[in-house]
This record gives structure tokens, C-alpha cells and sequence, in this order.
């Protein structure tokens, strides 16, 4: 429970109606999209209009020792907006404009609130493009993915958010207002803390506008769905179409189990009985998506596809990215429990991988689907379960650890875009070891001592 | 001078024939690349052979309180490897091989001390291109590039070195070996140290491992050079060739002083009476390479060129950028000293900036030449004087101090490519606040606390 005194000083800053405390709103922010994790209700819900009222709000919640959890839409899937020592849940719910969109700089200055897909909406009108496209695009706010460094399908050839994020203006922890980075395509002047603040999880600071680099929106795309009986041939196409030069926007995978799900949801015309496909797409002038269509489609072949399907129009692509985009809802309605994994591998290691996940399922005898980024190594092993029955997730639970053993021994990372959060910490020193974590630790310490900001996430206190 | 049993124990470590402690040899690590600045000479200079060396020298270090200035070729131009508290200049001389090239993951793992364009040679046997290119490229060092984020010629649409850089193995200032990232595409496990580790200039830990991203080469490219009798419009072609959507790989500038100095020293064809000329090179597939160059020449026309020349062959191209990456070198034979500023500005500024440049150099009486990457804001303001003029270099001062005051009134930042070092640290105030230059020194004491590696640069202890 709050001081009433800090909710008298909250309102004055920010007005009433900005200040929530009733239990159902509450509630509300007790949990975000990440399966299976114990809710916890904030003590207050504020909704500042100005980087100023931020700044104010982590004045007060110094003062009080306040804990402060940052928070965009709640889509984040390692429990990174989870309130979880109670305090106070920041909404960036009205910081939500679009400030600039820069056509001689290539830039766009926008407000963390603002939804990724109403910046893509935006750029278009100016045929340009902000690449990282995360599953949530449609939902997700700015400063949940940067603060997150959300991946998605255009990894391979784009890059993930942070390859966009140019410049930030963060509220510090001592609640000052900085500015980091700009619109200069160059900058090394000082230590790289735009860097540092992208994928912090809101931990470093908190984040009140963002300037991002935009590209020229392709001109033209083809998109293709490869079938493969064989998962090994499949993971031999994506790595021979790499050593032939062709980087393609975007390179999926979805596994037997995956297909079946989505083939009864969506009816896009997958071959039930596949134990693989690849869904590719290939972007850029109309003259190189030609020349690299061909070149796909042959080492498709090649490699032992037995059966090529290339979008003609508009509609059969958007069938088939639907297929792809329906994954997660569509193993969703199996089981009341979907736990969604991000395992990471160098791309070449992608075969060993999915042989992996197998053995892991059937060693515990659950359900596991797999789908995701082949193309940049980065899987979405998901486990259909019930977290009603204690027995099973005792299994879930052992067969998540061995999943990230296995990436790990692969040489692969944790989390490919998922975020470390609350999820995901206990196996930090197996990636980075003791020193390691205690470097992370410091930096936490040197720019939020009092673990202010999003505390319980990615380290913890001592 | 270091104690006698300091020494010792390094000799102990390193053999004695990696320990330097002559005076001839400690004075050619006093200075580097930088013009203008004061010597200090080192009390040894050490060449560890392993990253097991490097951690017990700094081990040795930490214990005697003896600072470490790590050292590559030491082409740096802002001072960023002069032992200016003394102590121990630790050069990465035998750390030089390039431990893979993986084809699949199209990653390269190379020790520091390999010279970028040993990297290239060896990246170009598989078709790949390393793209960060300085203009140091045959003599820096890739441990040196990523301490410095180098930048160079091909910023505008490849990016710089920290967009390339996906691993590094760290030694910390507690002699810990630490890894962080590796080889996969996406990764957001813990803190972004990769990130704020890559032009740090050797303050926050030694690199002693790179794991460095690698693209396809492009399979063709096309240069050209476009005559301007008037700096705006050069600067309104660059704006206009942008927003047409065309990223050209390098898009450089050169004003009148520096084309009739390059000029009288290649003879490269240069029209002596230009007020700017622009080289442009773009590359890619062919057919792009095609429209593009197409669409560039129709633009330059349009934007007031009064002569294009179109390189035809390679023997043409490499004339034409011969005369670029000549611009230092010629510049340098005019007077005895050349102080080679970077200004960096946002792209839509650059003809703001010619002009502020310009206005500048009158209002000292100096003379400055200017060229750079126009194509990402980042401009080489080069002053031709004699250091040992001191009435002269006090106007230099205040010329550079005006130069960065108007980068930074124009939303550009003290430094685009060439790092803060000493000679920039005095100006951090004002780009950052005192606020942001704290949280800059909380970073450095988090994870240096006694200031033991490459004291003096960036932050300065209080």
C-alpha cells in the first residue's frame, strides 16, 4: 500500500484522472502476455501527458522509494511489465503522437506510446519503411519494443530494432531528462548509451521519445511456400540459399505439428502431411526479386523440396503470411496453456535444433510445436500444456531448461527477442557466467542504484 | 616509473622479449595519429600473445595501480591511445589471426590485431565484403576499429562498425575473460555490452576476440564525379538523390580548397575552378547499378551540375576515388600541421554547415578545407597551419570550438567517426548536460572503478 501522501503528490503532478487505483484497474496490470506467471497488482496505475510529468513521477517515486514499471501495451513475453515487488505501473498510454516523420533524414521522432504499425502507416505515405515487424505489431508500442529489442520476421535481411534506433531521450533514475543520439546517421561521441537503453527492459531509465531510421519501402516482393518431408532438407535449403548470396526479408519455418494447428485454423492450403516448410519472401527492385525468386525456387528444388508454391498475387501471398501469422493463436486454442519459447541458434545449427526440440518432447512426453525465424536462427519452440496440471509443467518446466541447454551448447543466446524479464534470469550465468552477470549487475547499479525501475527484472538485487 | 618487481612479474608473464622498456622504443607509442597533441611515453609497452595473457597483465596492473592504454596501429585522431598518466601501453601486436570465416552464418571471428584489410582479402575469397571502411583501412586494426566504432567512406548505406560487430570476448578491468553475443542474428539476453563495449576507446575492457558480421559482396557498382559551381547546390543534389530513394554506398564532397590541393597532387582531372564536386559510387545487382546510376546522373543534371563524368572502367573508378582518399595526404603537404575536424550533421544540414565552415575560416584567417561523407552528415573540416605558430593555433582553437558549436546547434553531434578521446572530452558537456556526462562516468566506475584502463579518455575521474 502507498503513503496517501504519495497519491496526493501523484495527483497534483498528473491530475486525478491519470492517478488509477481501483481494484479493477488494478487488475488489469497484474500481468502481461507471457504465459504462466504469477500476477501481481500494482499499487498505481499513472498515465503522465509529458516527458516532464515522467520526470516529476520519478521524482516522487524516489522521494518514496517507489517502485516504477513502464509500460506500453502489455505484449512483452518474459514477464518484463510484471509488477512484481507492487509500486507504481507508468502507462504510456497518452504519449502517443507522432512527432516527425523526416524524409532528407531518413528518420521518424516519435513518442513511446505510439503503436509500431500506426509508424509503418505513417512512413508509407512517404514510401518509406520501419523495418522491425515483431508478431505484436499491431499492438505493441515503440518503447515496449525498443525497450525490449523486438526481432521479428524481417531479421535476416533488416535486422532487429535496434539497427533502427537512433536516437533517445530517457528520464534517468535521479529523474533528470537526457538526450542520447540524434538524427546524425554517424555518432560515437561518448559511450553508446542508446545501445545500452535499447533491450534494458526499462531497468536503465525510461524512455519519452525515440528517433528511428527509416529505409526506402521495397518496391517489390515475392513471396514462396517450399514443402519438405524431411526437416534435415529443409535446414539444407535455408543454409545453401544463404551460401548462394541471397539474403531473403524473410525466411520461416513451421514444423508438422504447426502446420496441422494451422491448416485446421486458417485452411491456407498446407500439405497436412509435411514435415516441414519453409515460407520465403524476397523484397527490393522488381529486377532482383525476379533474379532472386529463380535462384530460390531452383535451390528449393535442389535441396529436395517436393512441392513449390508461388504467390501469384497480392491474395495468395497474404494467404500464405497468414498461415505463418496464425501460429501462435492457432496452437493457442489446443490447450488452455501456450508456453512460447525463443530459442536462438546460429543459423547453421537450425537442423540440430529442431532435432533437439524432438527428442526434448518425447523425452517428456509433451506437445511441442516449432515454428519460427530459420532464416536467423531463431526458433519459437512452443509447448502446448495446461498450467492447471502441476505434474505436466513440473515436465514443461525441465524440458524449457533443457531447450535453452541445448542452445547454449549450439552456440546460440537465451533470448533471440523475447527478453530476459523475470522468465528467463535464472539462466543468465549459464550464458554469461559469474563475472558476466556481475558486470550486467554493475551497470544496473551505476544508472538505477536503488532499483527503482522495473525491479525483479534481468538482475536482481542482492 | 614502474617498480622493478612490476616488471618482473611481466616478464614473468610475457617473456622478457615482449616487455619494452627502451627509451627508443617507448617513444614511438607517445603519440598517435592525432595532430597537435602533447607526447607522454609510457613506462613499457607490452605485447601479450593470448587472451590468458592479457588477463594476468591486467592483473599485474590492477594490483600495482599501473593504467593500461590499449594499442592497435595507433592511427586514432583524437588521442584516444596516448598514455597520458603513464603506466603500461599493452599492444596487440601478435594477436592478429583471423580465426574463421563462416560461410553459413556469414560471420567472421578475428583477433584484434588484424589489420581490417586483411579481413577484406580474406572475406572477398568467399565473396563476402567486410563493409565498415576507413579511411585507415590498410593500416588500423579491427580491435582498434570496433574501441573507435570507425566509420569511413561507405557509411551512408551500410552503416558503421558497430552495426557489424555481433561478439566480442572481453578481458574487464578485474582480469575477468568474459563473452558477450556471438554468432546469431538476433540476441537480447542481459545488458547490450556488445553495443556499449564497441567504441568505448579501450575504457571499459580489452577486447580481446571479435566475432564481425559479413555480407555478400556486390556484384557490381558505378562511380561518378559531378562538378558544382556552387556549394548549395551540391548540397540540395545529395537531399534530392535521397529522396528519391536512391541510397547510394558513398556519397562524398569535396570542397574548392581541398579540390585544388588534390588536384596539384594527383592529377586526377579534378576542374580546379569547382566550388564542390560530389563523387558518388553505388553498387549492388547490376540491373540496380544500372537504375540507379541513371537516376543519380538525372538528378545531378537537374540539381545544377555543370559537368558529370562517368568512371567507364575500373582503371577510371580507381582514379576517381584515388583522388578522394587523397584529399589527407595532399591536404598534409601544405603546411606542416593539418587538424582534421569532424563535424557531423544531420544529412538535410550539410549545406548549413559548408556555409558556417566557410564563414568560420574567414573570420579567423585560416584556411580550411572540407570533404567527407557528405552523404551521412559527416564532413572533414581540415585546418592547414603550423602548431608551431602560436598566435595561428590559438585562432585554430577557437575556429575548432566554433565548428562544434554550430554542429551541435544544427542537431549534429561532436563526433561522427573519429571518437572523443582527450582532444574532444572538453565539449561532452555540451552535447550531453552535466547530467548525461554523469551517468556516462557511472558507466565508466561501474565496470572501472580505479580508472586503470585508458585513463583520461571520454570521462575524466573527479
Amino acid at each position: 500500500m502507498l503513503a496517501r501522501e504519495v497519491l496526493e503528490e501523484l495527483v497534483r503532478v498528473l491530475g486525478r484522472e491519470n492517478v488509477l487505483t481501483e481494484q479493477e484497474d488494478l487488475l488489469t496490470y497484474a500481468y502481461d502476455a507471457t504465459a504462466a506467471m504469477k500476477h501481481h497488482k500494482p499499487d498505481v496505475v499513472v498515465a503522465p501527458l509529458s516527458t516532464e510529468q515522467v520526470a516529476d513521477v520519478v521524482k516522487i517515486a524516489l522521494r518514496y522509494h517507489v517502485p516504477i514499471y513502464t509500460r506500453g501495451s502489455g505484449t512483452n513475453l518474459s514477464g518484463g511489465t510484471i509488477p512484481v515487488e507492487g509500486g507504481m505501473v507508468l502507462s504510456m498510454l497518452h504519449l502517443n503522437k507522432i512527432l516527425e516523420v523526416d524524409q532528407d533524414n531518413l528518420t521518424a521522432t516519435v513518442q513511446p506510446g505510439v503503436i509500431i504499425q500506426a509508424l509503418n502507416d505513417e512512413a508509407a505515405k512517404h514510401g518509406l519503411l520501419y523495418p522491425p515487424d515483431p508478431g505484436t505489431v499491431t499492438t505493441a508500442t515503440m518503447g515496449g519494443s525498443v525497450s525490449e529489442c523486438s526481432g521479428g520476421l524481417r531479421g535476416l535481411k533488416y535486422g532487429v530494432t535496434k539497427h533502427y534506433i537512433m536516437g533517445l531521450q530517457m528520464v534517468l533514475a535521479n529523474g533528470e531528462v537526457t538526450r542520447w543520439g540524434g538524427k546524425t546517421v554517424k555518432n560515437v561521441t561518448g559511450y553508446d548509451l542508446v545501445a545500452l537503453f535499447t533491450g534494458a527492459e526499462g531497468t536503465l531509465g525510461i524512455i519519452t521519445e525515440i528517433i528511428v531510421k527509416l529505409i526506402p519501402a521495397p518496391e517489390a516482393r515475392k513471396s514462396m511456400l517450399a514443402v519438405f518431408d524431411d526437416v534435415d532438407k529443409a535446414g539444407r535449403a535455408i543454409a545453401a540459399i544463404i551460401r548462394n548470396k541471397v539474403i531473403p526479408a524473410t525466411l520461416e519455418i513451421l514444423d508438422n505439428v504447426t502446420i496441422q494447428t494451422v491448416e485446421n485454423f486458417v485452411h491456407a492450403g498446407l500439405p497436412m502431411d509435411a514435415e516441414a516448410v519453409l515460407l520465403c519472401e524476397v523484397d527490393g527492385y522488381k529486377e532482383v526479386v525476379q533474379r532472386e525468386a529463380v535462384l530460390v525456387e531452383r535451390i528449393m528444388k535442389e535441396e529436395g523440396a517436393v512441392q513449390l508454391k508461388i504467390a501469384k498475387d497480392d491474395k495468395e501471398r497474404d494467404l500464405l503470411w497468414l498461415a505463418r501469422r496464425s501460429a501462435l493463436p492457432a496452437l493457442a486454442q489446443k490447450r488452455p496453456t501456450t508456453v512460447l519459447e525463443d530459442a536462438t541458434v546460429p543459423r547453421s545449427k537450425i537442423p540440430d535444433m529442431l532435432k533437439a526440440i524432438r527428442r526434448i518432447a518425447t523425452k517428456y512426453n509433451l506437445q511441442i510445436a516449432t515454428f519460427g525465424h530459420a532464416g536467423d536462427g531463431n526458433l519459437h519452440p512452443t509447448i502446448i500444456t495446461d498450467e492447471r496440471d502441476a505434474e505436466e509443467m513440473k515436465r514443461v518446466h525441465l524440458a524449457v531448461d533443457e531447450i535453452f541447454e541445448t542452445a547454449l551448447a549450439l552456440g546460440g543466446t537465451l533470448s533471440g527477442e523475447h527478453g530476459i524479464g523475470i522468465a528467463k534470469m535464472k539462466y543468465l550465468n549459464r550464458e554469461f557466467g559469474e563475472a558476466g552477470v556481475a558486470a550486467l549487475k554493475r551497470i544496473k547499479e551505476a544508472l538505477d542504484p536503488n532499483y527503482l525501475l522495473n525491479p525483479g527484472k534481468i538482475v536482481r538485487r542482492d
